[in-house]
């Protein structure tokens, strides 16, 4: 498949605000977004917003989360390098859940793994599907 | 794509609850588990398990949910008849988020869209990117 670098427009912010109020989020003023690699298909990984870290990813165009551990904003990547680059957004028909179509630059997962979803049972045995990425040189 | 028939083994009791042991629900006593067609790649919808619905799923090959608005168990297509057929189940690698390969039956949401994720933004305008299917005959 081709990676077309399509130029990122940043949202305006009436755009912003009008999603943000469309949008539910929960007790906690937060919403589960599912991060998906725009070209591949593949889940690479599920993580929370809450609305400012989506206001920063709509006008930036990386990937910002919300850290529950932390309880701070998640700049995805920014010390490791491996950002992901907002392709499309999408929301469901409850507006309770956001779908990122992202371009991933390396592993997703904390692990090194491209996707943080990689645990499966085979013939009842719990089993890594992929290994840890090699690290970049 | 060929949509091979797997035939679904139900999980022993041992391998259910040795997952349910590795698994993080919240004080809810939920886990979000985002469903994504197993061939096609696309996300369909998010909703929430709980242990018991998690239960059932694995030890009926077709995907029951917990309903948070009716609290209760919502086993998916009961009504509609458009089941999911489980063909792989992922976690992610904190345990606090499932993965479910399935296969839908027509459509997952209850807009009679095949995905859930219809929403975006075109030039500062919401839009459906899908229709919702014709009805079956």
């Amino acid at each position: 498949m081709t990676h077309p670098q399509v130029a990122f427009v940043p949202w305006e912010d009436k755009a912003v605000e009008a999603l943000l109020k469309r949008l539910l989020f929960d007790q906690r003023d937060l919403i589960p977004a599912i991060a998906q690699q725009h070209d591949s298909g593949e889940v690479l990984m599920l993580a929370w917003m809450s609305p400012e870290s989506l206001r920063e990813t709509l006008k930036s165009g990386y990937v910002c989360y919300w850290s529950r551990s932390r309880a701070a904003l998640w700049r995805k990547g920014e010390t490791s390098g491996h950002v992901q680059r907002l392709v499309d957004l999408r929301w469901d028909c409850d507006g309770d859940t956001l779908l990122l179509l992202v371009d991933q630059k390396g592993p997703a997962c904390h692990t090194n793994r491209r996707s943080c979803f990689y645990n499966a049972v085979r013939e009842g045995v719990t089993v890594s599907l992929t290994s840890p990425l090699a690290s970049e040189v």
